[in-house]
């Protein structure tokens, strides 16, 4: 009994930290996405800020510097145009924003449920290392109430065992279930919760040649337009300031300005590609369906030796039992040692019963 | 002994499979590394050749179409040079392409080291634990033969424990030397390998907002050569369709091929930026310095704790020895049963004599 049960606790404890790394993993995935998301809203937002502040003053400024050349006028019109143009494109980008599904809340959910998981385990584990020591204990000792004490324990940590075997059961039939076919059912679901179109989903969530990025148009027309701004500035800039020194300092800060925009336009070329938010899929997949469900079986693989353990301990117990003294006041003595010739028989007359 | 050394043997069953889960975590990150830097050179290859492909045949034939407008043809000659220029940016893109160093062989170096590290882990702990089973035995069947070569065998792990621990200490203080700070070390010896300039190398390896994208000039040089074609391409539809209807189909397959080529600029400006290459050395690191650093200490723990149990092993055996009865044939009796109060008492002898 104490074999099976040693055995079976270590490998409790080492499904028990398999499943939570797995869990983790899980957890700190969805935290990643969540990290890239918001980056994505963020960069739109402060983008298209920026832009609109760009219309709202140096175009302006430019304008009234140039009103006495009509072409020159119309370029910087142009400009704002496309200024303009640009910011709806990029506001259209941020998809995440106004959607109620936060991952950083499915996260600490997670985190929550699994830490009182992973406890209510290891006070189970340390509950049967405790009856087993205790039980072994009382054996050795030959003291009837440790016994009585151990054996009603046993029982109540046996229906524990079976117990958690079930829910482990469930929940590892549940989860092979999941894990066979994920991609539709966390689309499924993801659309439910989020209300994104499915073309956006799916271009996460599967992320390979057939599906095909879902803000291509308005990346390419964003771009489209910021080349264009970039060529009309050019051209003001080579007419306008030999004439118009005033024009140079707006000039400048929308070149600036220019510039900063391209940049954050590639971050948001790079955050809104699938493969960063796919690999976090990815991964959060391999936590639950390899570590966590390895974990889980190795969960049941406990429970279901330590119920084998605990209902031979229930069974042989009473055995022992009609083999101590009569006497209770056996224990008080001092010599209680099990390799003691004299009780050395008793234990294996007791072993050979069993 | 046994107590200690199946505890010992339980730490180092952990602390290998901790010690080769991060080095598979480097060398899967290694991997994904070098997925992404042959992806880039695939790209930038793919849109040159596309580019050149377009410029020989689509805008040669355009040319010829157009060749009775002189103003069709210069903007047809301005579409070519644009194209051209930006096949030129692009081309300077492949960063990667005739580095001699290549992250597959690194990762598979690793592995093979893993693997037969690995590998002798799990003899030496085999070896412990045989040792210690046949030490018992020779105990209990008090068989001088087997109390004999189980010293000689106690000595030779005594010795591999020792000089495992060793091994394992120096691996141990060079990985935390090199985990304080890894950077700036991995940084020059990823120069002096490959040779790229430290502009390319700070921005993946530290990857934060003080340090700009490198390719951030050619990526913008690129995306305006791009814009501009469209927009000559726009202006041509517009001008040559009417009067020259053989102008379409070169028009409409040049436009195809402008959209393909910005698909796969926005999938380059993705696989350029730093955060998913930053991620694999991150996650590099922290298979390095988290989990191989902890499962190398575990080793120790390991080693430290066979190797005092050997010691103790080697000095009780020769007390034990002087126990055991004279004659040798006592171990062909069948009666071997150390709870046999006879045996047990010699065995409680024994014990409190150690």
């Amino acid at each position: 009994m104490q074999r099976s049960d040693s055995a079976g606790i270590g490998i409790g404890f080492y499904g028990n930290s398999e499943t939570s790394d797995g869990v983790s993993q899980l957890s700190s995935a969805l935290l990643h996405a969540n990290h890239t998301l918001s980056t994505i809203d963020d960069v739109v937002l402060e983008t298209v800020e920026r832009l609109g502040e760009a219309v709202k003053t140096e175009l302006t400024t430019l304008e009234e510097v140039l009103s006495v050349r009509m072409e020159l006028v119309a370029a910087t019109r142009g400009a704002r145009r496309q200024a303009e143009a640009a910011a709806q494109y990029l506001q259209g980008l941020a998809f995440w924003q106004g959607v109620s599904l936060s991952p950083v809340q499915v996260a600490e959910d997670v985190t929550f449920v699994e830490e009182y998981r992973w406890l209510a385990y290891v006070l189970l584990l340390l509950l049967v290392l405790l009856v087993c020591l205790f039980t072994l204990l009382g054996l050795a000792k030959q003291s009837k109430w440790l016994v009585v004490v151990m054996t009603a324990m046993s029982l109540l940590v046996l229906v524990l065992s079976w117990g958690s075997m079930g829910l482990e059961a469930a929940t590892a039939v549940g989860l092979s279930d999941f894990c066979s076919n994920p991609d539709t059912y966390v689309l499924n679901l993801t659309q439910e919760e989020t209300g994104l179109s499915s073309d956006i989903l799916s271009y996460y969530f599967l992320c390979n040649q057939a599906v095909s990025n879902p803000f291509q148009q308005r990346l390419t027309l964003s771009q489209r337009a910021l080349a264009s701004i970039h060529s009309q500035l050019q051209g003001l800039e080579r007419e306008a300031i030999p004439q118009f020194s005033a024009a140079q300092k707006p000039l400048l800060s929308l070149e600036e300005t220019l510039n900063v925009t391209e940049r954050s336009f590639h971050q948001l070329v790079a955050l809104l590609h699938c493969r960063s938010l796919h690999k976090d899929y990815g991964s959060a997949l391999r936590g639950l369906c390899e570590d966590a469900l390895e974990g889980l079986l190795f969960l049941m693989l406990f429970s279901l030796l330590s119920a084998g353990a605990l209902a031979t301990t229930l069974c042989s117990l009473p055995r022992a039992w009609a083999l101590f003294p009569p006497s209770d006041d056996y224990d008080d003595t001092d010599d209680d040692d099990p390799f003691n010739p004299q009780e050395s028989k008793r234990f294996v007359q007791w072993q050979s019963s069993i």
